[in-house]
């Protein structure tokens, strides 16, 4: 692929948010960058919501006070593919290729995303929909430790992958996938208000269910908003962590509530006065209470988690002028 | 992949069916293959229904007379294409493995098709979804020759399809998409019917848009009947043929269709009292005519050859009895 120009004005890849439960954070030298802590996070959001940030979810932090267009999150325990041709990928040139070029959630490419070098639109395709949608989320996939949940881990704790799938496709409107914030880049002023954290009970979290709700949350918010979702390339090499055993144990009662959450956001229409990711947030987390609070006691604070980071994104964004 | 084990009394792959217009056809020694010319089809179907079956359309024949389970229909100017290791692809049993494991239309598996080997479920895919369901129909791509439409073809004359994307996935429910016959393999008890020439006017055919209208139908029959369509891998090798220039001739009238075509087949919703594809087939054609009729009359007579090929199907089943 040509790489997509990488303006530093308009990517933040050099934020670190330290988790307060970690000990140190080390940064290879040469960077610029701004380190956040917890007393931060506290300066920011108050003593009271500093849990939100705590562990995996301290990305959030950075989500939330980041003030770039487009935002990339690579977790901490992973490096650069290599392509089948055995050069490392360039995954913020990949990124931003994916969220500057437009995304086609209307109809099916059969050559997968038609704006990548070398593709195009089959035959069939209408001309009235090339034109496409702006895409507001990228979201890269990874090789080695595959992306499984505990259970399938624990069945099959060997089995790893290897396949380097050289494609990057819109997932379909009305469609639902199970988003990983392993590796994704998003386009903080359409998508931001979306990217947050609020699967958990109190501070028990389901690890990557958390990001599988919010990846609920932001495919609706797209599909409602004519916004696009990549899914593919860039792929990062991840290494392995954790136990089987011990994500079985934090992260099983999160994957039972998919069988709820995906009928609901499946069937979930948004209103017409909702315009923005902001608007479509709090549409959203009042549905979630009326809808699936009587099923589980995590989705009534998921909802109130989803309105009040919606607060909290405009309050940030109110200090930003 | 492991390939599946291929039935030969369930696959139809050496069917021949002689363009009423070509002057010869030449097939390689060593097949035992059954060769049905002009006077076959007129035996069958009449004389003045012959002309469905002239030229490009000479394959529905095969598809209409054929009484195995599975047709696996590759245009002429094929062959296997490589895969990046260098060895020739056995589009038999990719085909039929593709068809024989589970489709899963509901949610979108960031890994492509879980049932492929080294594939599976990403965590957040819900467990009442992952038995799948039966897949119906299996769209190869190719390489070389690109597949693209007439305008684009002139438009982009080097243009070729180079990238070998190894991966096979379920086009999701609702997700419309621009089948093409050149390579393709189908379960004809579940979707036979639904496999139809009809979008041509006259004597004039509209090359691979007729194609693009037999997807749209099966698509729609698809997600009505809870039946899957994967597209991807096998690839084809494709030799070119034929000019751009004289495509855009043939083939732009029926492009623009589309633009009505598509919100058609979007926006339609079949009634629970379909429930075979005949049935399904025969609502379409109804409702083909009833909402697309006024705008273009090719549409009235796609609805009346579809509404044929129903009765021509049953015509022929019940010669097996």
């Amino acid at each position: 692929m040509s790489p997509a120009s990488v303006n530093d004005n308009e990517v933040d890849i050099v934020i670190v948010v330290k988790d307060p439960d970690a000990k140190q954070v080390k940064i290879p030298e040469g960077f610029d960058v701004r380190v956040y802590t917890e007393s931060d996070i506290v300066k920011v959001v108050g003593s009271s919501k500093a849990f939100l940030f705590s562990g995996y979810s301290s990305r959030y932090f950075g989500y939330l006070i980041s003030n770039k267009k487009y935002i990339i999150s690579i977790d901490d325990d992973c490096s650069p593919a290599k392509t089948k041709d055995g050069d490392f990928v360039d995954i913020v040139a990949y990124h931003l290729n994916n969220l500057k070029t437009p995304a086609t959630p209307f109809f099916f490419d059969t050559l997968y995303d038609p704006y990548q070098k070398g593709s195009d639109f089959v035959r069939g395709y209408p001309f009235s929909l090339r034109s496409g949608v702006p895409c507001a989320l990228s979201c890269g996939l990874w090789l080695n430790f595959a992306d499984y949940d505990a259970p399938t881990q624990a069945l099959k704790p060997d089995m790893r992958n290897t396949r380097y799938v050289d494609a990057v496709l819109t997932v379909p409107l009305k469609s639902m996938m199970p988003m990983s914030g392993v590796n994704i880049a998003f386009d903080r002023e359409l998508v931001g208000p979306a990217m947050l954290p609020a699967l958990k009970e109190g501070k028990v979290r389901w690890e990557t269910m958390e990001d599988v709700w919010c990846g609920l949350v932001v495919k609706t918010v797209c599909d409602h908003l004519k916004l696009g979702v990549k899914s593919g390339i860039p792929y990062v090499w991840r290494n392995e962590k954790g136990s089987a055993i011990d994500s079985l144990k934090k992260e099983w009662e999160g994957v039972k509530l998919m069988e709820d959450a995906v009928p609901f956001f499946e069937t979930l229409r948004l209103s017409p006065s909702s315009v923005t990711a902001e608007d479509c947030v709090v549409e959203i987390a009042a549905a979630v209470k009326e809808r699936l609070g009587s099923t589980h006691a995590v989705f009534v604070s998921a909802a109130e988690a989803m309105a009040e980071w919606v607060k909290l994104w405009k309050a940030v964004r109110s200090l930003d002028h």
